[in-house]
């Protein structure tokens, strides 16, 4: 008999009759046997429609009113599945971050887990009963709520699934599992049955968007096995670990089913393909070519509280003794970080700012590039054969990521894809069956 | 200076421009130079919403469940208040009945406040910024929230004035004041200026919806100035005491205002009469004449956790030795009462039980009462005079209550409130006058 962490998104849990259905999966793992703890996320547009009131009545609202009010979306379906269970003959309790224990730091809107005492629900699972978890919130030292972030509860769900020693944390959405591109992108693109952490981290911090990344680093810090599926059926999804499923966890699903048969002919280099168009591009040109330029640039990068991503730095050509450091941001960021470094024009000396938000980022992942050489060559002459011109490059020891025109992302994808045999193959359809396999 | 503690009902929070509203009247409050506490009701049909879902889900749902679900509705309420609050510039804190130190029992539904330390309540109010306060939730000793019942926003909102010894406790509402009839009933009902605590709790126990009794109770137990008035004016309301409002209040409201000119000329006898709808009769005939019967009849009752009203005693005329009980109860009771009486037919021993759901209650309210004979008299006379017949009678020192048919209530109300000259004159119009008078 295992312990099981189950986390359901917005999507899953729109309205009452999805409710009702996630109501009836968590009592059949709970007939079953199992241990179950729920993850719930506020009910589909909760949250936005929260947002779109709080921006009418304060463009520049209090962080900490706004952790307040969000919080209220996950109390609401918390409460509902509770009631849900309950109607099916299953005790069920419902806990908010408080009284799930989960301590954060003040950050308001973006905080940080510093610690976890699941007691009530600990005591709750040993009593029989299923316990419910609001998803995206904590409790900082001052008694005042705080939220995790967007996909904070994918975060709750890992950080309590690591607390409890839980067998397996499965965050349920409404696609079948990571997939090898985006289907929309790439209509052939097959689901993933396995991934290590390494691989996932990577698709997750390049903009495959079914994970949030600081679940997947909380996951790999504590070891926590992820199974990502779908709350629509009872497909196996992908199951994101460095080893395979746990013994306890036989009866609910098959461990076997992981290990794709293709792998005694073929080990995939590839796992996949992420692409994020939320980054936008600044250039800074002419900068004095000395030390502490670059130090001082970030500083006010820093300032603007933005997390840059991709950062290069080159000679200027025609100017001696400048340099030209480029550097990509999330694009809720660039207005604040431009208006910055327009202040900062004479502290910094510089010549231009060039900005651009027309950008794709595209980035290839697999386990298999520590032992394949030869992957940039590919990949690069994919690209060239596509006629897909690269702006920046960054790579780690499993990924390669360019920089590329917005308008050419889709093709660069499409000509990866194709180019990596990560295309399905008739035969392959079978990947996206049932449980059996 | 004054304390104010401002109570908002789901009217006056409806929707975003009326949350606006609002922030704009406790603004105006707070630059006059007044320690102003807001305590919110759940925005217009929140709470209706939720107990739909929930009921959807499961018609018995814990109650435990229930109280977290419904409290969700006052944390949206409250958040968002206090950011069209920042929004014009002033500080604004929200809290939750936890944070607000509102200690209760753990009757879920209907928890009983046990203990009131509202000392972040009030370190904010220190700090020059206004408190907000979420209506109806309080926390019991699990750490687990609890509601206490419908109006329970303003027991919130006079607990909250009694610790922190405010000189007025304002509940805003969508009509203007106590009036001496429901207006949809007696069009020329009048808006009553000023009650004492007897009376209103006499108005509140018996039908009038403005005031949630318990509320009453609080105010009158603590000594609490209620001031019940519009949020959609200025116009003054009723004010309930025993007393005249503290000076501390001369700059926010007029307090002879409150003192009716009338007054010189006659004593109002009577300042109201309220109507219930909402209760029903049960007769229970034939029981046996001994001591011990009452009491086994209501040990029954009471088990069904239904509160009784009013009760009558006859011996039955046609049976020696048997006697007949007449009480009402809430309507909502009725069912489980039955089935008890039902069930306990061989202990209590009865012939017959009638069971009549068609029935209205009047009272007529007035400290003018304890002092002026011949009131009960000029009752009966004008009921007997519209041709309505009592079926039930109870008095108080400041009140006579009567159940009539249900048919027969809105006629019978209308007599008694031209008997006692309680319809507005002409030049009583100007009773509803702005602030200046």
């Amino acid at each position: 008999m295992a312990l099981i962490v189950q986390k359901y998104g917005g999507s899953s849990v729109a309205d009452t009759a999805s409710l009702k259905r996630v109501a009836q999966r968590v009592v059949a793992a709970h007939r079953a046997g199992h241990d179950v703890v729920v993850v719930v996320s506020a009910m589909g547009d909760t949250t936005d429609d929260l947002l779109d009131m709080a921006a009418e009545l304060n463009p520049d609202a209090p962080k900490r009113e706004m952790d307040m009010l969000l919080s209220a979306g996950e109390r609401i379906s918390m409460s509902l599945l509770a009631m849900a269970i309950t109607a099916e003959g299953v005790p069920a309790y419902a806990y908010t971050g408080r009284q799930a224990g989960i301590h954060t730091d003040t950050r308001y809107g973006k905080a940080s887990i510093t610690g976890m005492v699941p007691e009530r629900v600990a005591r709750a699972l040993h009593t029989g009963s299923v316990a419910i978890v609001a998803g995206f919130q904590g409790v900082n030292d001052r008694g005042d709520v705080t939220t995790l972030g967007r996909g904070g509860s994918d975060t709750t769900a890992v950080a309590l699934a690591a607390a409890l020693n839980a067998d397996v944390c499965e965050i349920f959405t409404d696609v079948d599992g990571l997939f090898t591109a985006d289907p929309r992108i790439v209509p052939l693109a097959r689901q993933v049955r396995k991934l290590d952490y390494q691989e996932t981290l990577e698709l997750a911090a390049n903009g495959a968007k079914i994970l949030h990344l600081r679940a997947v680093e909380y996951a790999r810090r504590y070891r926590v096995p992820l199974h990502v599926r779908s709350s629509f059926s009872d497909k196996l999804g992908t199951w994101i670990a460095d080893d395979r499923p746990a013994s306890t966890l036989a009866g609910y699903l098959d461990p076997d089913s992981f290990d794709r048969k293709e792998q005694d002919m073929e080990q995939p280099i590839i796992s996949g393909i992420a692409h994020d168009r939320s980054q936008e591009k600044i250039t800074v040109a002419g900068l004095p070519d000395k030390p502490g330029t670059a130090a001082e640039l970030f500083r006010q990068v820093a300032a603007a509280d933005a997390n840059i991503d991709m950062i290069v730095q080159n000679i200027a050509v025609n100017v001696p003794g400048r340099s030209t450091i480029t550097f990509t941001c999330q694009s809720g960021d660039a207005k604040d970080i431009l208006e910055r470094l327009e202040k900062a024009r004479e502290i910094l000396d510089y010549r231009e700012i060039v900005y651009n938000p027309e950008i794709g980022k595209l980035s290839l992942v697999g386990a298999g590039m520590r032992t394949n050489p030869g992957i940039s060559a590919r990949f690069f002459e994919a690209l060239s054969k596509a006629g897909v011109n690269v702006e920046m490059i960054s790579t780690s020891e499993v990924r390669i990521s360019v920089i590329v025109d917005a308008d050419r992302l889709d093709e660069a994808v499409r000509a990866l894809h194709a180019e990596f045999n990560l295309d399905a193959q008739e035969t392959e359809a079978v990947v996206y069956g049932g449980t059996g396999r």
